[in-house]
């Protein structure tokens, strides 16, 4: 199919798309899983590329850098969010990169399984050149969704972080975390992938399965990080808390069962939600990557092989991330 | 009945109760509503009185000086929570006031339904003397439970901080709150206690049977105090949060029925369990209603009245709390 991208306004950014990683929500939104899908789409909110052109008024950016653009590609930039760095939360409604609408014309947004992509340049962000352009795609939804809530609750050195959950989501969790220096521990149902995380970088393996390993964790950690990406019961992670403890969902946008309050007030015991990130922290999460070399491990694939790729992403068959070389869409 | 209080221990301070509040867990603890109940029981936690006697090494008391205990009588005071100041989160267990069992002995906590009381003196708290005894016996579990999660979650003036209930919890918070400085809504079923909370301080009341109400006042709320005291719906009032705000659960030690986790993700919101507060956090909120003259609205009755009092708070008939003369216990 063949799109058509807006003519650059003053404040645009036209991006030749490198890579573009491929998220579970691709799927989710072109199989109208949640009921706000809008057809024809073009899925993609994970781009890398490079800057082919710019709008008259665009300082941030030039041509030949490299860039990326994540879940956002417009908010108002005036409210209290926005103003907060918070532009995921705008009070007046962020514009998704894809499956939304321009706030300005209402035109929906097309994604980054293209060639191209038109962006407001305050939502372009930089790419260090010393982050690996063929893995970093995927540091733009998977990695500003577990860098978020790790840096809000102040992940460090003498702190113990647990992540639950080791696919595209959990495994971003798992690197991040140990380089951000806290003891890492990852809650899996399967003892390979406990094996595959200690090779990312955890430092122990909890096996949810065992219940007295479940038993002997009680009251452990600071946080845990659950990327399970469907619904399910979150109790027994809470009672896996320590005192002033969270527990932070990030992929589950779904009904969670009954949980009984006096596992929250026991220890003062946190559930919190976190959606990606703003701006400003996907920047510096990004330079954080790049100078500690922490990158997604990737499968790079072939627009061809798109189809394939979800199948396999939905079987859960991949470690961790499909990546599409966009260089292969015009074959 | 006819109980003995232990011989003083160096650190005992001996107390000669003079009024003790009424709390909803007097009567499920009496009825054994938690499987947790040692008999025979004396119930009461919410203690104010004068020392009659002090141990060898006590230097924080003297005879004579006006004193209160609220729902802990002991605990480590060596552990991380301990030295944190969170001595109800004692990680050897605190010792509850009654129905609990004296770390050094083993023997069951008999509580403030009596004529005196010997507690270690690091659990005695100091009443200034502005404040009125015959009032503030409350303050130690309704108004700690409150003061706790307020003051954690900085409520002050530019703060939009709303109550669920008003009972014996969810009055203090609408009086602490405004006293606080905070904007104060009261979140009810009956627009009578809306008013009546308007007297003690709140500035809006939001009814949550209006379903146009809620929904305006959807987005609107830093912090929600929720005191319902038994199994609820939190969804409701999840939605009123505004960006990183958080609701906190202080009276349903129950089982909350579902929540879609996406009402979490959307502003970054936060369930919180909160359970009373420590020692240090108690004395501060006793010196705070004693400068601001800051009490519980209070029912004073005899002990010959309690059976009565339990039936009446049981019915959800008492503004706000009943406090027990102990002076009428030798009739």
């Amino acid at each position: 199919m063949t799109i058509q991208r807006r003519e650059l306004r003053p404040d645009d950014v036209e991006i030749a798309i490198a890579y573009c990683g491929v998220c579970h929500s691709d799927a989710h939104q072109a199989h109208n899983d949640w009921k706000k899908s809008i057809y024809p789409m073009v899925p993609g909110h994970e781009i890398v590329g490079h800057v082919i052109a710019i709008g008259s008024s665009v300082t941030s950016h030039a041509v030949g850098d490299t860039v990326a653009v994540g879940c956002m590609v417009d908010s108002c930039l005036d409210c209290a969010a926005c103003v907060d760095h918070e532009e995921q939360h705008c009070e007046n409604g962020a514009v998704g990169t894809y499956n939304s609408r321009d706030c300005h014309t209402g035109e929906p947004t097309a994604g980054g399984y293209s060639q191209r992509i038109v962006v407001r340049e305050n939502f372009v962000l930089s790419v260090p050149p010393s982050l690996d352009l063929r893995h970093a795609a995927p540091l733009l939804c998977a990695g500003i969704t577990l860098w978020s809530p790790l840096r809000r609750f102040d992940t460090g050195p003498g702190k113990r972080v647990a992540i639950v959950g080791l696919g595209g989501l959990g495994h971003m969790g798992v690197k991040l975390a140990s380089a951000l220096g806290a003891e890492v521990t990852i809650i899996t149902t399967s003892q390979s992938k406990g094996e595959d995380a200690k090779a990312l970088g955890a430092h122990h393996v909890l096996l949810s399965t065992d219940p007295l390993a479940m038993t002997a964790a009680a009251s452990r950690f600071d946080l845990i990080v659950d990327t399970i990406p469907v619904a399910h019961d979150v109790g027994p992670y809470i009672g896996l808390l320590a005192r002033n403890g969270k527990i932070v969902v990030v992929g589950a946008i779904d009904v969670l069962p009954p949980i009984h309050a006096g596992m929250l007030l026991r220890n003062h015991r946190s559930l919190v939600g976190s959606a990606i990130g703003g701006l400003a922290a996907t920047q510096e999460m990004l330079n954080f990557c790049a100078e500690h070399q922490v990158l997604p491990k990737c499968e790079v694939i072939a627009m061809q092989d798109i189809n394939t790729a979800w199948a396999r992403m939905q079987a859960n068959d991949v470690r961790y991330r499909f990546v599409i070389d966009m260089s292969t869409l015009a074959a």
